[in-house]
């Protein structure tokens, strides 16, 4: 690529990296208010009962408690769901609890030591009810009902027929008819907690009858809304600040913690902050699901794919902040937009049990449906004899292909096909970059031909694809505003919020590469509901494409308006005029110029205001574009097949990254998404009590979530970007890496197959799980 | 008028009332940061020395002192000032001190009383210097030198001859040659301080290499400008806020106490406070200057007049944050925009002495200049034989009058004329309607001829008018944005702070009122600058005229697409909606309507931007209007002839506001403003010891500042609202009060005349003058 940019594609440290590393930068829990209190939430030790009484006599006389919430007095409303319309079953406080560890009371009290002494003041008397955990067990007859008022245990969703989700496209019999050879296993995988390193956190305070709510979010609007609602009071009256929180990974989506704590605050005339404790996060905050298909994949012999069928059972949990939604996303990513099929059916079950909600987590469904596919995809290729990576090769979707967008499936009244943008050429790159960077031709020897044998340890070698729907249009578009301040400098301001993944950076160097800025020069104002433009917040990868695109979209009308002033003071039309070093330059005569910060004077009041489209559409056949970002990994390991013990050696992950803004920013993801995607099948596992449903591991000593230590080192993992501009992102930027979560399982799977020679289908590849598949 | 509104007009409690009363509403010396300094200031006990050195060793050694700032530690720049391209005189610090009480160094410490004790322990070696404190010494040959490198202590402004500032216009010899009688005196006015309930404070925190910065001031985005300035970052670092200031009175208009405690801060790495005492505010912040003006009127005997000569030497202290602007406007004010002079002349002489700065104060030159004419146009009235009230009907200006606007005065490069708009009638108005009300036919027995005598005690009426520019258009232009919230409910943005004025409440008022909201359903957030649209701040009364009505406009830039919106979904076209209820309706059809919180759902994104026009042009004749806003004022006062004591027993007050936003901010305001003007003239006096220049009164026991107590009681201060809407205000208001100060020191001069006989053309009314004038 010819083009020369100043700002972006470079190196530079974090816009926060100093506040950070000295400790200045401030995160919710980092509040510190006059007068302020410390709530603490009672919880259930039941997975299911029925409240029958609660006594707070002796609480509310202990000293230093200031107020308690009961079910009783408490608004009895639903905090809002995600998919707009539809309601979520929970409460804000319950009279019957679904889950062990779902909130019970709330208490604030002036310290948070006497806030935990008063939760054991509290005297509840529960009538336990039966209750069901496992997904399988809850759709039998006669199993315990989680929510009796629904008559079953299947979520029903708008579009389910008989609490079965069907989406279909293509003829599936046809295809598997027209197959030379089926493919079929039952896949599982498991379920997984996001433990974000800061626990959940929220700070209220109202001033007269307006509150504002300090968050750790990852969509400050969306608490907004949902604290409006549920107090019933104007959105204007509700301000919620999330100017930094650290690592969302789906689960600081939403949350009831902000209304209680309001609540608290509003019942006591005092600021009142709530942190959850990490035991307290892994118990009551929402979590991956996990998740059995049944697949099918119909292929020729000469390697073309002629149908796919997935029946998959999740679980759901007490309940869903997305109802269908991503298990849905999941089938649709792997099932219409990663691979030409031609034929696909997917079938979703979706079961509500006595466990904790599931809701967004990195990948939001891709993992699950990926691990599967991915698995199937390998035993299909070597069904025919062909090389995994030729014939992911073949397969895979090229630009103007049929791909499905995520958001008529998920609101639409109807499947709608977009296409496939000229930028999923990305996909095939990828897939010849990393075999390159891993040196596949080197390596690979054949089906079940380890890479090398050293004793009982062999070596393997296997690769995955994946795609995530980075959602870069929505039904409520991002906006942003670029204030030009009169010596030139900008303000930036848009709702999404920073949580780690560095883009408040990415916007700075957008703002100052589009407007011919100093990077030190663009100030970026995030997540400050009653301030910043609106935007839905940072999920889906969306946080570059959507977010940090309404912050290019604003530059540029910036840009547009300080290029209307130049050309009248420089005599040119505007279309003559660059835009580098703070001035405005005449293109042919670079002699001739205007310093930014003149015109910014001058004119006063330069402001950029950006929008994102609702769609973006194809140039080339005019359709809608499926915005997505594609990753291919291979993972070398080493499986000692006396013991089952796995060491996985090498991971080199090629990503789809559309423009790289910042090099850095890339490789942080990726590295953080590979240790998540390894923990989640090598290390993480939730452990629950089979008769109470309590887990028996909420502590980071037992529910082991992989570390830098526990990850191949330095060199070993190879992080290479794949630029093909996306159309629709800034400077051709999208949104990637949570498909380094979804490639890391299968990845791994098919190397310990390539190593030993035995097929794991189950959920976790532990030592124990390869011990067991060895047949020993 | 027959125009019907539902929230403007209405006695609605102001929005922050419920916040303030409670004590919850956050003013900058409530702001509480953990590790928080406390900044206290050496002041010079010499009013004009040179530091030969200073000594800051024991205080650095002092427990709990973290930072010490001197002369030559810090940057040696200027503050800017006012007049952009005009340097002020001041330094951060100064080697040379020119007043005392000027910033010698400044100490942060752990607390308040460790700072305040740590300033005893900084040794400075004065070399005192000869000072100047009285204006006319100050230019007599021979006097001390306020600044030695200016070679002498007349002002010399960029348009000044010889230190003379001269505006003329018409042919005042010819005037004078036509006059029948010249009236001729000598007038004084006194120094003022604005004593501003809320003392300066300012707190400043840096996270990373940015700074937050919040101030208690009436204009935050000059404050960031010198921020900036002074500390050489760029202005995208610098966030000043200040939701809330008590009263600036024109004092709170910028400051360098935010500079150094911003390098307290940066030097210490903590956050810092720095809040004024009451006798720091008296000593060391700047007040109305003190003038003395020697005029000449002409008239003809049938009342005409036919010329005006001012001639005023004014007292500008150690430096002027204006240059010659404030004596400058009141004579624009009072020579050219309030009565129809024809011919007239300034000349104006503007004196550096060794005593604190001047600056912006309540009036801005036209409680000065007002001063002095209104008692000149007594005595021409009584001259002629005329009433006093019908003199002023006659001679007052009318639409369609040359009127001279304030910026071409100010900034341009010569003086242009615009008219006085169709709202100029509002002055007869006010002039009939304050006679009206304060019964002036009845009353008013002819010159010199008491409204009754009671043994020694004779009561007298008398009456003054007074005009205001409120500036209304400005250099850099206000703006605002309405950001409609998906229930329709609104935040407001704008970067003019609420200072008591009801600011805040007047935009709730305004954007509800055009986007047919309810009142609660309004958010202001104001004073933000890094967030709020640039705005240069409240002074001269442009709160309404520029703040306001950019919400104003930017409300009607929401609702322009709000009604596109609807006209689609409504299938009629947008000239035909209107918006009320929550709704736009279909005029014609009230039973077809659509909720506004439909539309900012389906739409999302609705956000207004309004911005104030750098001129407001007169439809009848294309020329640009003087925004101005008038009133006139009738006081009775009743005086002992043996004591000289003085009791004012009623004062009567009509003003021009345009419109009414909400009848309860206009009577606050005309009240405080009345109480202002009393003070002035009546029992503040600003006290110097003549040997040293040190203030002897800096308390406010012996500063005496009228309190409710000290003031005519309920129905004896009548506040009369004249409502011809301004074609320039949002619909049609203006800001005004100001003009209450500039009428009661006249109108009570007048009324002690009618009661005694005695003209006072000195600078107070206090019992002692009066006795003096009384020959006793």
């Amino acid at each position: 690529m010819a083009e020369e940019f100043s700002v972006i594609g470079k190196r530079l440290p974090r816009v926060d990296a100093i506040e950070k590393v000295k400790g200045e930068a401030k995160f919710t829990s980092d509040i510190q208010l006059p007068g302020m209190l410390h709530a603490k939430f009672l919880r259930s030790p039941h997975a299911h009962a029925r409240i029958v009484s609660i006594d707070t006599t002796r609480v509310e006389a202990l000293p230093g408690v200031k107020a308690v919430l009961t079910p009783k007095t408490v608004p009895k409303v639903h905090p809002l769901g995600e998919v707009p319309g539809i309601d979520k079953l929970e409460y804000l406080l319950d009279e019957t609890v679904h889950y062990a560890g779902e909130e019970v009371a709330a208490v604030a009290a002036v310290t948070k030591e006497i806030a935990e002494e008063a939760l054991k003041l509290i005297e509840v008397e529960y009538e336990v009810l039966p209750a069901v955990f496992d997904k399988e067990e809850a759709i039998k007859p006669g199993a315990p009902l989680v929510h009796p008022e629904l008559g079953g245990n299947l979520c029903q969703c708008p579009r389910s027929v008989d609490g079965m989700l069907p989406l279909e496209w293509g003829n599936v019999e046809k295809g598997f008819a027209e197959a030379d050879y089926i493919i079929e296993g039952t896949y599982e995988s498991p379920l997984q907690h996001p433990v974000s390193p800061e626990p959940r956190s929220v700070v209220c305070q109202w001033i007269g009858d307006k509150l504002t709510c300090w968050a750790s979010t990852q969509v400050p609007q969306k608490i907004r809304l949902d604290l409006a609602h549920c107090l019933d009071i104007p959105l204007s009256s509700v301000r919620v600040i999330s100017t930094y929180s650290v690592g969302g990974y789906g689960a600081k989506d939403s949350e009831k913690t902000a209304t209680l704590t309001a609540l608290l605050a509003r019942k006591t005339g005092r600021p009142v902050r709530a942190v959850f404790t990490r035991a307290e996060d892994l118990i009551a905050t929402h979590r991956r699901i996990d998740s059995k298909i049944h697949g099918r994949l119909g292929v020729k012999k000469h390697g073309t794919i002629t149908a796919i069928h997935l029946k998959m059972i999740t679980n759901f949990g007490r309940d869903s902040k997305y109802l269908f939604m991503i298990p849905c996303a999941g089938a649709v990513g792997t099932c219409s937009a990663l691979y030409r099929y031609n034929n696909s059916r997917w079938e979703g079950y979706h079961v509500y049990t006595n466990i904790e909600d599931h809701g967004a987590m990195n990948g939001f469904g891709d993992p699950e449906a990926g691990f599967c596919v991915e698995r199937l995809i390998d035993e299909a290729a070597e069904k025919i004899g062909m090389d995994p990576v030729g014939f992911r090769l073949k397969n895979c979707m090229r630009y103007g292909d049929k791909a499905m967008d995520f958001f008529p499936v998920m609101f639409g009244p109807k499947i709608e096909w977009g296409v496939a943008g000229p930028d999923i050429d990305s996909l095939p790159e990828c897939i010849r970059k990393v075999a390159a960077k891993a040196q596949w031709k080197k390596k690979w020897k054949g089906w079940r031909t380890p890479v090398e044998v050293r004793g009982t340890r062999r070596r393997g070698i296997g690769i995955a694809i994946g795609m995530h729907h980075c959602i870069a249009e929505t039904e409520t578009p991002d906006a942003a505003t670029v204030k030009m301040n009169h010596d030139g400098s900008v303000d930036v301001l848009s709702s999404v919020p920073e949580i780690g993944q560095g883009l408040k950076t990415a916007m700075a160097q957008i703002a100052a590469e589009v407007l011919g800025l100093r990077y030190e020069d663009v100030n970026v104002i995030l997540a400050d509901t009653s301030v910043t433009p609106w935007g839905p917040g940072v999920f889906a990868s969306r946080g570059i494409g959507a977010g940090a695109n309404s912050v290019y979209l604003a530059a540029k009308d910036a840009k547009r308006q300080l290029f209307e002033m130049a050309a009248q003071r420089l005599g040119v039309k505007p279309d003559e005029l660059e835009a580098k070093e703070q001035k405005i330059y005449v293109k042919k005569h670079p002699g001739k110029a205007i310093p930014i910060a003149e015109l910014c004077f001058a004119g006063s009041q330069v402001t950029g205001n950006g929008m994102i489209p609702r769609n973006w559409i194809d140039e080339r056949s005019g359709k809608v574009i499926a915005p997505v970002s594609v990753a291919a990994t291979i993972a070398e390991v080493e499986v000692d097949t006396e013991t089952g013990e796995l060491e996985v050696l090498k991971i080199t992950s090629a990503h789809d990254c559309g423009r790289v803004i910042n090099p850095m920013l890339i490789e942080n993801q990726i590295d953080l998404s590979i240790t998540m995607g390894n923990g989640w099948v090598r290390s993480e596992d939730f452990i629950i009590d089979k008769s109470t449903g309590v887990m028996l591991n909420s502590n980071l000593l037992d529910y082991k979530v992989m570390t830098i230590l526990d990850m191949p080192k330095g060199e070993d993992i190879q992080e290479i970007p794949v630029e093909i501009p996306a159309p629709w992102g800034p400077f051709g930027a999208k949104g990637m890496a949570e498909t380094a979560v979804t490639t890391q399982a299968p990845a791994i799977a098919n190397a310990i197959y390539n190593a030993i020679g035995v097929r794991i289908r189950g959920d976790h590849l532990t030592p124990e799980r390869i011990f067991e598949a060895l047949g020993k």
